[in-house]
């Protein structure tokens, strides 16, 4: 079998079983729409609107073709044809003291001979919990390790500077591991697939612990103001500065899909500060680079 | 007098003047917060959140000092001591019938001698009512007229191109205009002036006109939704596609008055169909470029 054609099975598999787990959690089903693109493939977008997850997506697409001169020349490449293939994960839950999760895994090859891998995982707790941070980034921290010893670090560091809110100069949540253009200076294709896989697989245990963990405490109307708010530094995020949104949204992808990542509700309040609300004070005062929440 | 003196002026007198109505208006009083750049200037950003104008920004800004090179190459000038100023307004009613409305006037000038206005009106009403865009695009074609014949059919075609939100393939509400570099060659600082001063002035008399004709109206709950997801459109647009944010953002201007621009609160939902709002669904196939609202 085409090593392509296994990676974009098991990204499948990935979203499946991603599904199955989030709907034996929640308790609702997800929504599934098909899309074909003009250009050559498509994808599976999948949205759950639950009794945990008040706004969740769990997207497959497997894209091939031509690749249109403006990727081109945003990837440094020649003109080719194209595969991009991944799932994209955004779940915004109901309750303010269950965070936030983005996850992505990706592949892209060229018929010239170019591959790589790209993904990662973050968490945007609306109220940062020390103990839930360390947990975390302990699990994320353990998938990396078995695959090579430097790369939590390494990419630890590369999502403290990827999911970061330049304007308001805080970090969209505790970040987490992002990576990209993993190729054979990181070693063979399936060393490097091995390693996805195991970013892949960390989400359902982390996921799972987040919501057990949080899903009873009681929730008041200051919590709810404070997560529409952070839900607002998400959209701004999102819209202004994360690379994977402009690139879907300049290069004609399927709105809904992209944009599944917003979250049902955010407000904006004018020059807000928690001034009542500890909590809050104390997660504002960790939305920075450089926390070490493995020591 | 120094000619930008008296434009920085009458920009204050202006922003007076329309914070002063809208206070009659609303029977509410504005916040102001007076701040100061650190390369020179300031500015006095002024919020309502008001039971007419549920959340409203009237910002008066006038910033000078040395041209940091990033402004320079984006303007396509020699770096070079500036001043910039203007007053932008954006407004987001309560009702979901009476519009959202974005104004702005501006004036830059260098020590190298180029200067030039910019500015324009535009409004995103919720649900478009036929005649109401029609006394909106005549008040503004009756103010440009005064100036050029061709001005107004120039800059309403600048606001359709400058107010679109590409990844929907729909316009942000109805435009209006939208001018930019206005400078000796439309005619002299003093005719280029009267011009933004009559577009300053049309202000009042238009947003009084939309509130008068849509407050009494009823609202349901189907109009609420509607409400919120079109200011999740005006959160799109702002944050990927509005030049003047990004421009802001880009220069680390004030972010709490650069954002003011942003909705108090926006609603996503996946691939929301209003089937069952017919003035939702008459708005939709409204928004699009190139409908003349003066025949």
């Amino acid at each position: 079998m085409d090593k392509s054609t296994e990676i974009i099975d098991w990204f499948k598999s990935l979203q499946d079983t991603i599904c199955g787990s989030l709907e034996a959690l929640d308790g609702n089903q997800f929504r599934e729409d098909l899309w074909e693109r003009s250009g050559g493939g498509g994808g599976r977008t999948r949205i759950l609107n639950g009794d945990i997850i008040e706004k969740g997506g769990v997207n497959f697409s497997a894209v091939h073709g031509n690749m249109p001169d403006n990727i081109a020349s945003k990837l440094g490449l020649p003109e080719n044809k194209f595969l991009a293939t991944g799932v994209s994960i955004v779940l915004h839950p109901k309750s303010p003291h269950i965070p936030i999760i983005h996850m992505n895994v990706r592949y892209f090859q060229t018929d010239s001979g170019h591959w790589w891998f790209g993904g990662g995982i973050d968490l945007t707790p609306h109220y940062i919990v020390e103990d839930q941070a360390r947990f975390f980034h302990q699990s994320l921290k353990a998938a990396c390790d078995k695959h090579h010893p430097g790369y939590y670090s390494e990419f630890k560091t590369w999502a403290d500077d990827y999911f970061f809110i330049r304007h308001r100069d805080e970090t969209r949540g505790i970040g987490g591991i992002f990576f990209d253009r993993l190729n054979e200076e990181r070693g063979s294709l399936d060393e490097n697939f091995a390693f996805v896989k195991a970013v892949g697989n960390a989400f359902v245990p982390i996921y799972t612990h987040m919501v057990e963990k949080n899903l009873e405490r009681p929730i008041t109307e200051q919590d709810l103001l404070w997560q529409r708010l952070r839900r607002g530094r998400y959209v701004e995020f999102n819209l202004v500065w994360d690379k994977g949104t402009k690139f879907g949204l300049d290069t004609n992808g399927r709105t809904e899909s992209i944009l599944m990542s917003l979250p049902p509700q955010a407000n904006w309040v004018y020059d807000f500060r928690p001034e009542d609300n500890p909590a809050a004070t104390v997660t504002q005062s960790l939305l920075k680079k450089g926390i070490d929440w493995v020591v």
